[in-house]
């Protein structure tokens, strides 16, 4: 069943209301706001825009009351359609002055006298504004200062409600109907470019709003990395693809591939594969709550032996999100948090392989989003 | 014909050897950069795992010599592909030091004293790197103040190379082609969600890479913004549906839209539709060397009578690039410029239609990119 679009301007005033309670713990006064996920995980602010660099957009969550959107003019109409009712725009570009001074305002507005301001600071984030402009703001603010944001966006981003589990759920599924057609379209002698837009055309059909990520690569006994764009190169007998997808529905990704061997497959591409399905069992066997992030990578590496590279990720408005399977992480897994298992396997010569199924985790352990992979498809 | 994928390295080795000049008239050191577009311009790296946001990526560019890429590990396979020889990596993420180190050591390299280092920090620029990282990079350099860049690269990828334009005209012919066959999936009572996913498909299928950017609407007498994801509502009789699409062949963009009529336009909207083609008309014949931006938008806007937005902006490696077409945008365009035209016109109960064509500056005046829009279609 299609899950609902959006989410209840209740859920909204849920997530906002556990950032003003950490933002009390932390000291804020206020949180500025100026990325894509940042601003829709509060607003509902759903646009492709972003892929214009141009403007840049803010939004601040008070220490106390609603978010204050300060936003390009451009965007009003549909920021007039979230539960946001303080929306402040300003006919951007504007050279002289893009937004500064009306940030500046809707902040000392919260803040009347001092008080510090966080913004995402560690590790993932980056600031969506001209650096230029963050220099005149923070001279701006005078007392306030800027500071990190206790990575409190990314805390309550780390367990997922219902709603937004639905919406993964929902893509991933779409997706691997996609894989299920890949026979399809995926014969010897395609162009690995070809093959790439059919399996977007694919995904649409199966339902995806957007294919905002495609890797992936074939080739014999492997391929030597999993980020590459298409080539032009035909699929050959005995090539190993891999597709790796991040497809999107209402804003959330899934994040999985598949990997089909072109003819019969060799007897190490077979046993490689395999053994990337035993360590993906193993980690979902470990995902319960309690484990850490560094335990599932042991419990998948057991069966890998890799030296360095990352099993696995969180997901969920983005691509990739905090946290990452290596072993420096200890974050405890909780219900709600939803992950991908990427174990790799390197063949002879730098080839490797890769495997990736995307689970949440539930109080009696892990559930797959991704219909998990049963055996290696032959095409 | 389809033009060849990539660059040679000789025009890399061009573009590095123009900045490089101009960074000897701002007195700088080095370049940093840390965006996509950036790294690509002058190394060639060309990914759609910059959708992730988990790993930064450097490249300094020195004041003389070859770029130094610092990257995560898993890219040096494809950033191995390119003509950059100094890659530097390490395992990405990094908890302790995510890359900093190795960052800071490779400008210290190239700046073994004093000397200081440009980052871009101007309008509709950003940086992409954590900022507590920012702030250890800035100490570890010590005596090398990091600064603005003076604009080196927007001004280097202002003027398109023709191995750039035959690119974009590539993508916009591959638009036109998708946009011909949009009464074969928009018929009333389709709902736009489906519209939307067709005419993705309909872009792939006609040869395009991606498509990153697809928004729309669709209303009686016009709609209320452009920038909008679909809804579901199904498409009626006398809606005016606008498709504007950002579609990517080989890493370039096309950003053009059509209007289409669902059933017979009234005579309002046919109006509407005749002066944003007279708009555009008269911005293009506007658009020859020596003309500014304010020119164009003067030329354009005669016919629309608007006082806020743009009517157009820069377009190459990004949907939307440095200038805009704006009163305050004094930029004299220069053959190898392009640009699209993007008139708006206000209709009734802030009802708004929108045109847009992409086109570039020769020596004797503009030629269009896009197939230009002759008359409002009707489906």
């Amino acid at each position: 069943m299609t899950p609902k679009r959006g989410f209840s301007v209740a859920e909204f005033q849920d997530r906002v209301a556990k950032a003003q309670s950490l933002m009390d713990r932390a000291g804020l006064a206020a949180l500025l706001l100026t990325t894509e996920p940042e601003i829709r995980y509060y607003t509902g602010f759903q646009t492709r825009f972003w892929e214009s660099p141009t403007r840049p957009w803010y939004v601040v969550i008070p220490g106390s009351g609603a978010p204050i959107a300060v936003i390009p003019a451009i965007g009003a109409h549909l920021m007039g359609q979230t539960w946001v009712e303080d929306i402040r725009t300003w006919d951007a570009p504007d050279y002289d002055d893009d937004g500064i001074s009306l940030l500046a305002d809707a902040l000392i507005d919260v803040i009347p006298h001092t008080g510090p301001i966080g913004i995402a600071d560690q590790m993932e984030s980056h600031l969506r504004m001209p650096l230029a402009d963050f220099a005149t703001l923070k001279q701006r603010l005078g007392a306030r200062p800027v500071q990190g944001d206790a990575a409190i966006t990314r805390q309550l981003r780390l367990i997922k409600s219902d709603a937004e589990i639905a919406k993964i759920a929902h893509v991933c599924a779409i997706a691997g109907r996609a894989f299920e057609q890949v026979g399809s379209i995926a014969v010897q002698d395609t162009p690995l470019t070809q093959v790439f837009r059919n399996f977007q055309a694919l995904c649409l059909h199966a339902g995806a709003d957007w294919v905002p990520y495609l890797a992936g690569a074939a080739g014999q006994m492997g391929y030597g990395d999993v980020i590459s764009p298409a080539t032009e190169t035909p699929l050959a007998q005995g090539d190993v693809l891999m597709l790796d997808t991040g497809a999107v529905w209402d804003g959330y990704f899934c994040d999985f591939d598949r990997n089909f061997s072109i003819g019969n497959p060799t007897a190490a591409v077979r046993d490689a594969h395999a053994r990337l399905l035993t360590a993906t069992q193993a980690g979902f066997e470990a995902a319960k709550p309690g484990a850490t992030m560094a335990d599932l990578f042991h419990a998948m590496n057991r069966h890998l032996g890799v030296t360095q590279g990352r099993l696995g990720h969180g997901l969920g408005m983005q691509l990739t999100e905090w946290p990452s399977i290596i072993p420096a992480d200890k974050t405890p897994l909780a219900a709600g948090m939803v992950l991908t298992l990427e174990p790799v396997i390197t063949l002879s010569d730098g080839r490797i392989m890769v495997h990736e199924e995307n689970i949440v985790i539930a109080d009696g352990g892990a559930r797959y989003l991704s219909p998990p992979c049963q055996d290696l498809a032959v095409i």
